[in-house]
């Protein structure tokens, strides 16, 4: 079964896919999100696997923007704990390197490291590129910052495992199929929509209202500026409960008073943390 | 009167700072957001001026964390809409141009933009920095996507000057001053707060009832994971009215109901989008 990701062979989001799928999935690389929603539609892959929130950077915002764009439902969630290696090709050492390669992001996580040990930063397109990047130029002195799975692909020797500052760095994943396809038996304990509301004052809160009548506890809420209309908003909202469970069924219905225009996006099993 | 500004000079943040305060102010440049927050804690610089949200990417998500953590306070936004231009040093023309530098994230919105002219993007830090670069590097086949200002910095000249895909590209900026430092007479007419919530069902519920109690119309809604506690969040809330309205304090201090720590970031002028 082939699994889109977005990225470079190596990349953290192929390490997610890899831990949510084991071995029963065939990773396929693209260099953009909005080509692995054109993959999924097209259906040369089965599902697709992209990172919605981070816990320093806040939202992947153009993710959630594709979620909501295309008819796709999520069927899973997976946390993936980023834990940055500085890699270099074998033999050399911590104090050989004089340049370590990366994303910009990346770089700046592990400014201190690179501080303490005089190594510039030089910024590449991303992580997983990097590290391929680096094989290519033979160097003695260069390093790169990137997943422990760069170093399997790449055949890099890792000199420290988890050079980030905020050792805290936790990045949310979601897994969806096109909704034409969803796959029977998946376990719903969580339910992720995204909605506008009408044009009438307290519309957000009478939403809000419907879910705490139900007892529905939600577990996200984020407001989302509307690609060509800014500082308009969708909502993204997460909350415990099935998409089939008949009071989650309700307080749809119900919200159909405040909201414009309600758009479910998937129901799935919890991931731990 | 010196305001700090993150960025190397000509960075979209000082051409922000420029339209907001014109001559009045002398943009003093620092490499991370938290070296503006230091220097103004310092005392080195009278304000600071940092973005915290854009209509394509969402949050900036550690400037908001930064406003929550200092004793700041936001007494002005302004929104600024991004044109990202297409400039090489004089008598370079387009068809030239190889190569463009710049911030990954502006050669990916300007991606439709460098196919058709078959130009290779090349990751750097940031926008101004990569303009600043070029100078130096004497290239008559390399060109940078940066703000109309790094032309005037550093001499370049303009070839296209809206090169990005989408085109409602707008940042938005907040003023902000040390809290024991607030000048008189500032116009209130928005008021930026955060807040934690209380450990009980609907505690979220309860804070933004809160507002519609007091017919208070919110502007923004953010929840932010807290730095240090993935997936436990702030809630970053803005709202019509001053913080000096007895409708505003009574419902600041109803919030306490179910709000666990309240941090008031700033009240302001509302700006024109």
């Amino acid at each position: 079964m082939k699994v889109a990701f977005q990225g470079t062979k190596g990349a953290y989001s192929e390490e997610a896919l890899k831990r949510y799928f084991g071995d029963s999935a065939t990773p396929v690389g693209f260099e953009l999100s909005e080509q692995v929603g054109d993959a999924l539609e097209a259906g040369e892959v089965a599902m697709g696997i992209l990172p919605v929130e981070n816990s320093i950077a806040g939202n992947v915002a153009i993710n959630m923007d594709l979620l909501y764009q295309h008819n796709f439902f999520v069927i899973g969630e997976l946390y993936l704990p980023i834990h940055h290696c500085l890699m270099a090709r074998p033999g050399v050492k911590l104090e050989d390197i004089k340049s370590v390669h990366s994303h910009p992001v990346a770089l700046e996580q592990c400014r201190d490291f690179l501080n303490r040990h005089n190594i510039r930063p030089i910024p590449d397109f991303d992580t997983a590129g990097a590290s391929k990047n680096l094989v290519a130029r033979k160097s003695k002195d260069q390093g790169t910052i990137s997943s422990r799975l760069c170093s399997e692909y790449y055949g890099l020797e890792i000199l420290d495992d988890d050079v980030q500052k905020v050792k805290h760095n936790i990045t949310r994943f979601q897994v969806f199929v096109k909704e034409s396809n969803i796959p029977d038996g998946i376990l719903q304990e969580k339910t992720s929509i995204a909605f506008t509301t009408k044009h009438h004052p307290g519309a957000l809160l009478g939403c809000l209202q419907e879910f705490a009548k139900a007892d529905i506890n939600l577990t996200r809420l984020e407001s989302r500026p509307i690609p060509e209309n800014p500082f308009a908003y969708i909502f993204f909202v997460d909350f415990m409960g099935a998409l089939n469970d008949t009071k989650v069924k309700e307080t749809l219905l119900n919200l159909r008073n405040d909201a414009e225009h309600i758009k479910v996006l998937g129901s799935y099993p919890i991931a731990s943390k």
